[in-house]
């Protein structure tokens, strides 16, 4: 028995390279069981092409004027229980911020009801905002995060998933032992690898940061995923003072960045949030290890952690993508993440100025951000050869966008290039101009 | 005969002052002839109430839980015309800018059908998005300027709508005669005279900058000002390289500020867009003259020209509202203008922090931020008696909130606080939880 393939027609955007952005004109793109299996340019006669394919069944999407497919979005940084107070609570700096807000919150997942009601919520308007791939931090609550897992596969996203490891300089209400934390990570492991919606979903280990770990649950966690194969997030130099206290409880190691290296939790596989604040060692430390970043800039800002020079770590061959950090960073959504990211880089080009004369520094351009955004971020999680661009090959996870939908947020005067198209839509679009999400073939949301 | 009132039960939110945002419970605001009558609180029995107060003719409109009335967004600085562009076009800082993007797009709206359309476009957007009052900047085109009066009064905005001056220094496709400049101004500012629409629209003159304005135009333009009784507006220190020209053309001048003084620009009804680079002097001299700041967070981060401290000018008693300049700005909303002066002012926090070591500067609070975008910008634009509040005698400009409608962004749990509501609106809601928009009471935009 054979299934039917989906062919759409018509403008495809994606990135070839941080600085290439390919627009592929009367594109053809194919895809069966989920995966692209062609994809054409400047097709005059689709159904020319689809004679001469011989596809067995189709069904032909034909994308209108203006419309064009992008490769889904990828969140490589946020935080699942936290969705419920964003928007809220952004007055403190981090390890306040955390005590007041965070801490609080998240204890409250241990009720799997909740739990289930809040990671609905959250995924499903991730979803709907375009993230197709999300790495989450859910809590330290074996149950609730295997819910997560649960909620994830129901709703169709492609995920990373992290029982959160706290064991020490927590809350009395909200810590675990190392014994427990390591037990129960190991238990959500295999929970996940056995739920994976075939393959959709990965469980990652992820020490919350290194206040919160002990060197023995840190050396357990990196046993693990070793053992099981599975990557590894944390945060780190997110925030002065926190980089402070991480390095006095930890005086043996050479740096905040060192501490995780000393404790075999740095590699090709792992991943750190923000890295706002970092000497050139540390970011040379990240390069030799493989590892990739996730920039954070909306929760920079609201958490006036500093501005993160996303270039310094790009100069170096560091992997970086964009995180959402809800809910240091307010807004569900990597659209908005290309914006704050945009704003960041702004702001560092004229501080480069101002400060220190230097007319030069590149910002990140549009093109750079659709980047980050999808195939950059697809390399942070290791998931290049699967995702982030439009490959034969590659599963079919894209947005079909509209930037005239009836309901939309992009006003067009009708005599774009496509070029400002797609700018439009970058800083103007919204969920209502994503008609359709799709991962790994199916639809999932979307605006239509 | 008697006009109908219209009495709204439920939940308003407004400022007091900078510091003070006032949320009324079981609030009764009742309207007649777009005018507020009364405003009470705490009223359980709304049906007693109205029999007390023997209105003759009303329609009760009653707000669901976590509804709420919140005054209309003032928008002090924007450009109509660069709507077309919005979102495109961020790569190059100020004077570049204008030369590649601006003076182009504007000098196509000597087409008046032209403007008719983009104009129809831009303040429809500003209205749903909840810019119920705006101080535009047109063209240089006469007719395509009224065209810009007859489409907001066709749309129901309050509005000052400025003619742009531009003499010298200025593309040979986009520039006019002194004498033309200052003629067609003043047959601009009769005809909106003319076409107030009960007072909605007023005129405001408006040279572009000093750059492209001669001393005579500037002069002549001070006195049309004076004729009139009209306010003024421009721009001023946004960006280093400007206010390098700028000081070259006129070196007789103490500051880029003292220009616009020395020509008799300056005063309690002109306001001056950005200021981000300004001397203590310069901004003493604003405070002397009583003449306000448009603060234009998202353009001054999307042109890199700089960070704007609004502190700087509050402490000295300057008046202060929000500004989108669209184009400079790419979002067409005082939402987001609260979300990127959020950031603004985060951002100065961490750099005091981080290279001042002063750990007490003190970032906008949401408060302010709505004080910013409703009373303040009611200040700039010396309408504080008639718009930004809910006080008797004012004019009912007004959204009505809907935090948890259907379509709407903001996701709530259902155990928020009040205050938490209204700041999950500020930060993660958009135009569909604005279900009504009405100026001077009459309903002119809205998601409903
Ligand atoms: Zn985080
Ligand atoms: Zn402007």
């Amino acid at each position: 028995m054979t299934s039917t393939s989906h062919v759409y027609y018509g403008t495809l955007v994606h990135s070839l390279s941080l600085k290439e952005l390919q627009v592929i004109d009367q594109g053809v793109l194919i895809v069966k069981d989920g995966l692209i299996t062609h994809v054409e340019q400047n097709v005059k006669d689709v159904d020319a092409l689809l004679k001469s394919i011989q596809l067995d069944a189709y069904e032909l999407h034909r994308l209108e004027k203006h419309q064009f497919l992008l490769p889904g979005l990828v969140d490589t940084h946020a935080h699942a229980p936290q969705y419920v107070f964003s928007g809220s609570g952004m007055d403190l700096q981090l390890l306040e911020w955390l005590n007041k807000h965070v801490f609080p919150a998240e204890s409250a997942f241990k009720d799997v009801a909740h739990a289930d009601a809040a990671y609905t919520k959250v995924v499903s308007r991730f979803l709907r905002n375009g993230t197709t791939t999300c790495s989450w931090f859910a809590t330290i609550h074996l149950e609730s995060c295997q819910r997560l897992v649960d909620v994830i596969n129901k709703l169709g996203q492609r995920a990373y998933v992290g029982k959160v490891n706290m064991d020490q300089n927590s809350p009395d209400y909200y810590i675990e032992t190392t014994e427990d934390s390591l037990q129960n990570t190991k238990r959500f492991i295999e929970y996940t690898q056995q739920h994976s919606n075939g393959g959709l979903v990965t469980p990652v280990v992820t020490p919350r940061f290194a206040i919160a770990c002990s060197s023995t649950l840190m050396k357990g966690l990196a046993g693990l995923a070793h053992d099981y194969k599975v990557p590894i997030q944390t945060h780190l130099c997110e925030n002065p003072d926190e980089i402070t206290f991480t390095k006095s409880l930890f005086p043996d190691s050479a740096s905040y960045t060192a501490i995780y290296d000393d404790h075999n939790l740095l590699g090709p596989s792992s991943y750190m949030a923000h890295c706002v604040h970092m000497t050139d060692s540390e970011i040379d430390l990240l390069a030799e290890r493989q590892t990739g970043i996730a920039h954070c800039a909306n929760s920079n800002f609201s958490l006036h952690s500093g501005l993160c020079d996303v270039r310094r770590f790009m100069a170096k061959g560091v992997k970086v993508g964009l995180g959402t950090d809800v809910a240091g960073g307010f807004a569900p959504s990597i659209i908005d993440a290309i914006r704050s990211s945009f704003f960041a880089s702004k702001t560092i080009k004229a501080l480069e100025r101002d400060q220190h004369g230097n007319k030069d520094y590149d910002y990140l351009q549009p093109a750079e951000l659709i980047y980050l955004a999808t195939l950059g971020g697809a390399h942070v999680l290791g998931l290049q050869d699967t995702i982030g661009s439009f490959v034969p090959g590659k599963a079919f996870d894209a947005l079909w966008i509209d930037p005239t939908a009836a309901h939309g947020t992009v006003d067009l005067m009708g005599q774009e290039s496509q070029e400002q198209v797609i700018e439009k839509f970058l800083f103007t679009g919204s969920d209502r101009n994503i008609l359709h999400v799709f991962v790994n073939g199916r639809r999932v949301s979307g605006s239509a």
